[in-house]
């Protein structure tokens, strides 16, 4: 039987009529641009001319396909020269809370991002829900962030939501309501300010910093300290680590254009994880007893591993659930009160999978791997043996 | 921070000049065939015109790619109107071992392919490699099979050759010269009758039952049956199960082309895994002590499975490391003397990943995971503790 290969000779000269499957976008301009439908027409017409011989027919498919995809991923994630993703910097970073109403701001975010995510786990467990209200957005078909209402969330599950300040269709247009406009990236998560129809930040560690300190006299949880000062070093170590081999480290991976590339990234994630895996085999947060922003940071990459990032990004070396100690970890902190529900696995994937097509081009979205669902990850985990303070952040955010 | 979609404003209308990183194809006839390059430009040209608005163009390149995957996934492997995968019928198959004399035969088989994969297992267990020789093809860029010698073995481990019998540079070339020609799928495995230079048969499950009983009088190991009579019927309804749900059920996922289709196959892919994992927990083996063909056609796929199928495939459930009786059992079968000389793990991987084209548009090759290296193979397994007989595969093989 074949194993994969077909038989040049009589699978390709004939070209059967092509129907896509997806209905064309509509188009309005006066410019008669092209349909997909003529756009392909057009190429495979010259792919599959029955002039070339069945074997350069092949070679010349297969060439085409990987430049286009060389393309497409170039517009989609920049890289240098070696092929090395390169995540551009945000323009609105480092606010000063003392500048800051915090009535007057709002966040923007989305489900399938795990830098968004960081913002809505440290605001559930600030207990701010109330005092910053929150919109969520969705990824749209043409890679735009958009709103569409979903109705009625279970409990305090999160779930898209319309723009609830503006009524926006998309943050672009949010983004472009700020005195002198915008012409730049729209991402998640960005805090708006309602009054000054500003952009106050929209750098994920800068909100939560914030988040974490800037709001005490309004949060239900003025406590719980994820940066106390006697951390924030030990903090810094651990981000120095998590941000460049793990959070960014997994887009390095799934976002090289080149085998070096990805190579050097996917050896650096893993080094990184087998690292903290020992580390959290004696210690039960990354920084001790206590949770801290470090572990918000890295807890979002994990949750989205095994969903995403073993397959769509090649990290295939281990799943998390392989591992002795971060899967345990991870369950530790999804059952942290309120946090659950800022996970929604399934809008993780679809985030991924369907939006994500240089990646994914016949826009399958696979199975949920079963240790990775909502009930696996309640079952107990035996963290709090590694405690030696009876103080936790169960505690403080129950 | 961005999630993973970029703002199509800033990335979407400027072009930048197109290099494909690999070289395109030389061609040599007199149509003037297009060459990647060209075939791209005029692509990109008509896709990124700055006449289309951004979003539209965002959409426009996303349904495009799109339509092509699935024309470039019906070419590579054949569906039902559903987008289910279904495979083509062998044109040999049913070889009659009284008509055969084996020393004029030679085998025909390649290192990724799990079809092949399970003629080389009986061959070798059999001790038939000095009675049968085996040319290894390699696949090629062209999407044929070729034959290219690679140095020198260490041990009596498998690697590709020239071939053997007549020096011939692609499989196709040697499927022609029977008599009568060929123009169908050229395929391994694939046993050759040297002196009337005909195909004696194509289709593995019968290529395995050859080699299990047709050639005992050559043997060096005529007593092991892989399909002793008594038998017979279990490894009938294992492969009843195995075959369409697994075998084939990893190319129904991997290569279905709708969501539909690909679901289906998912399920009964992993409710017959799961089944086969309760089984072996109380059976060494699927139908009990001896090793039977039944497992050797399990075997061929389970190895590849954390390899390739749980990225590529998107058989995302779960990995063969995370059962609990499948990852022994898998263990112990790549353990039995003669087994792991024809496994290459690293041709498996390269194989599907470097030349399945449309699955990995990238080409770029994961790492491979850590469970599934050959150190990790040989630990333990302790399956011996199931045997009720002491009558084993390893003494019989060895």
């Amino acid at each position: 039987m074949p194993p994969f290969l077909i038989s040049p000779a009589t699978h390709f000269p004939t070209v059967p009529p092509l129907k896509p499957r997806q209905s064309p976008p509509k188009m309005s301009t006066n410019n008669h641009p092209p349909t997909p439908t003529h756009l392909i027409t057009s190429f495979t017409n010259l792919l599959w001319g029955k002039s070339l011989p069945p074997q350069l027919l092949i070679s010349t498919v297969r060439s085409s396909w990987s430049t286009l995809w060389h393309l497409m991923m170039s517009q989609l994630a920049p890289s240098d020269p070696s092929g090395s993703y390169t995540r551009p910097i945000s323009q609105f970073p480092n606010p000063n809370p003392h500048q800051l109403t915090p009535t007057t701001l709002h966040l923007y975010a989305a489900l399938p991002c795990p830098w968004a995510h960081r913002t809505l786990i440290v605001r559930a467990l600030k207990g701010l829900q109330h005092v910053i209200p929150v919109s969520i957005a969705s990824p749209g078909l043409d890679g735009s962030w958009e709103f569409k209402d979903e109705g009625i969330p279970i409990g305090d599950k999160l779930i898209p939501t319309r723009d609830k300040v503006y009524g926006a269709k998309t943050l672009r247009e949010v983004y472009k309501m700020r005195t002198g406009g915008y012409d730049g990236r729209c991402t998640v998560p960005m805090v708006w300010d309602v009054v000054k129809k500003e952009v106050v930040c929209n750098e994920s560690y800068d909100i939560i910093g914030l988040l974490n300190s800037g709001f005490n006299d309004f949060a239900q949880n003025p406590d719980l300290d994820l940066a106390p000062p006697e951390l924030k070093e030990r903090i810094d170590e651990w981000n120095r680590i998590v941000y460049p081999s793990i959070n960014n480290g997994v887009y390095r991976c799934g976002f090289a254009q080149s085998q070096e590339a990805y190579d050097t990234a996917v050896n650096e994630l893993f080094s990184a994880l087998n690292k903290i895996d020992g580390h959290l085999s004696g210690s039960r947060y990354l920084c001790g007893d206590k949770l801290t922003l470090a572990d918000v940071c890295l807890f979002t990459t994990l949750i989205r591993f095994d969903l995403v990032y073993n397959v769509m990004f090649k990290c295939t070396k281990k799943k998390v659930v392989e591992y002795q100690n971060l899967y345990g970890y991870m369950r530790d902190i999804y059952q942290i009160p309120g946090v659950a529900e800022t996970c929604d696995l399934d809008a993780m994937m679809d985030g991924y999978y369907k939006f994500l097509f240089p990646l994914n081009p016949g826009n399958i979205r696979p199975v949920m791997p079963s240790a990775s669902d909502h009930e696996f990850l309640l079952q107990s985990h035996t963290r709090e043996s590694l405690s030696t303070s009876q103080q936790s952040v169960q505690v403080l955010a129950s």
